[in-house]
């Protein structure tokens, strides 16, 4: 196990989940801010923060807005610049933070279809989100194995990714992530701590 | 200079001005919160946290409050236990620092008038706050070289201290802090940041 | 069905439960502020705030301190001196607030243990919360009929209360309300809200 | 003078100025509940509520943003049909408010220069800012006798508006609305509460 810190925009109201059009200054002191106190509290707990996943609306932003996905590659540089930057396959902030010299982890999500194009199918459309245990399953290892996923109108699309996100809240959640990992270790992959490989 | 936590109630709306009966794993995590996000901002800054210096109700309730003090001493030691404690001079807040192992530095008021007990008298009571930059020079002046403070009703009380705060939203507090600094300079007292000394 | 307004400290994190050591101007404000707001939801509903019952620490503190009591039955009369205020049966609270023209209603706890002198048993000692259901109607049917509960000695303590609260967040509050109001209804007690009783 | 409710996004860090992709319902209660708290503390002042002008961002994206702007013309006519809905001179957003049964008033900005298409110039333009009281309140008198401003490009340009809006927190907007008031009195212009007029 390692601890992330998944830093989000100031939006307690809303759980982070609403997009907010925040100055890169504010922003940059907002991740700042909660990776510091975080590695505060993990300090206290004897351990350390090793990676940093944005959380919700600011997870989807930064993967494509760039001037906001640079404020929070620099913020993460000025903190701590050995943390793991986790983020959405395929998206060009892996690009952008390679580039400033951050390590990046490419994620894919077990409980969503994916477009031919490689991109997340949006929320508002019907069959994005997936809620079968084995089909999922099946389509890690296949992820795993082969590095493609079946696209939602049936072509195999290429994702390059090392980690896979299983949504806490979602209902069925454990038992999603306790198949997924049954069929990838029963297969012979081993799941291994991205930050135990830097 | 040396950079500070001034960690406070989570009463952003009251300033952290009001009492709060915050329960003990509450309080202490809200410490090591605050001072996390200082420190993180801090490292982003390239400098350090060396002290904490409780604010407003948290500083007040914790100079006499055995429960909530040992909360924050304890939040203090579990993040980072070469933190200094800035407390109210006399306080018994300061021995049960000490006894649990932090550095403590003892705190004297420019700008408060003491009771003969060596008590800060209450802001309620008339004379209580001073406003005169002399008047306070001299009395600073007279506690850095003898000890000592004219308590309100004229006697002398024996005030340990080791550093002056002036408050920052004081009207004059610039004008305060220089006069207070001039004099001692002049009269041959050298000030040095507490945390330089350790 | 009847509307209230649950006012409380302006404590997000702490859900209202923690003290807190509000001024007097600022306590009238953020009750003014938190009944009007509901009165606006209300009045986008079709429908009226009706009563006020104060939640958390709030509750318990204006029980019987005067001060803040006083602040929030004034903040009642000036945003609306038709509400009804719900208040702990047996509290000085309930005389304030009748002496300044409020119209009160006394309430008794269901789940809670009573003291010989009337006043709840704290959380903090054995015995103080019921879970078992059948116990708490019978209790209560007892209440209603006689005006007696059996306190936590096994005497018999008089509480004159013409309202009944079960914790919504207790697990079973649901169950126990059914029983609560099934017993009274088989036993011949009618009840109504009292806000139509007015 | 008369009373207004000035909504805003829930984003009390940012004063409200940041754009915040808020979904329908939660910006529907927000309004609401704003407002309602308003009336609250108006009523315990012995005055009403008289008209809605959204604040900061909520201001500028409801001007142009159908979806949002549906949700705060719902939110008004749901709590109090009878509030006047001051809306940027020139915008689409005076046009939905009025089909949806809202009276409206157009209201221009005395300290800010205007497009050749009757739009403000953005503030990250040079010259979107006017500083000049002895200009601003020439220009005012032109607005309100002629009913056209010069834009930024020497041309005129026709607003229609009735109200004139001063920002409260720009350095000499006291002074500012003394010379537009005088000016305009001077002129034969008469100022009166838009409100008192409906």
């Amino acid at each position: 196990m390692a601890i992330g810190a998944h830093v989000a925009y100031r939006d307690l109201v809303g759980f982070g989940r609403r997009n907010m059009d925040v100055e890169s200054a504010d922003l940059r002191a907002d991740v700042i801010y909660q990776i510091g106190a975080l590695k505060g509290l993990a300090a206290a707990a004897g351990t350390t923060v090793r990676y940093v996943k944005p959380h919700g609306a600011l997870y989807n932003t930064i993967a494509h807005d760039e001037r906001q996905a640079r404020d929070v590659i620099a913020a993460i540089r000025e903190i701590d610049a050995s943390l793991v930057l986790v983020a959405l396959a395929g998206s060009p902030l892996l690009g952008w933070a390679r580039d400033a010299g951050l390590r990046v982890v490419a994620e894919a999500f077990a409980d969503r279809a994916y477009t031919p194009n490689g991109t997340l199918v949006s929320r508002r459309e019907p069959g994005a989100v997936l809620h079968d245990a084995e089909e999922v399953a099946a389509r890690m290892l296949r992820l795993a194995s082969e590095g493609v996923v079946t696209a939602i109108d049936g072509s195999s699309v290429r994702i390059e990714a090392e980690s896979v996100c299983v949504h806490g809240d979602s209902p069925g959640a454990v038992e999603m992530a306790r198949r997924v990992r049954a069929l990838l270790e029963q297969s012979g992959v081993a799941i291994r701590s991205f930050v135990d490989a830097a």
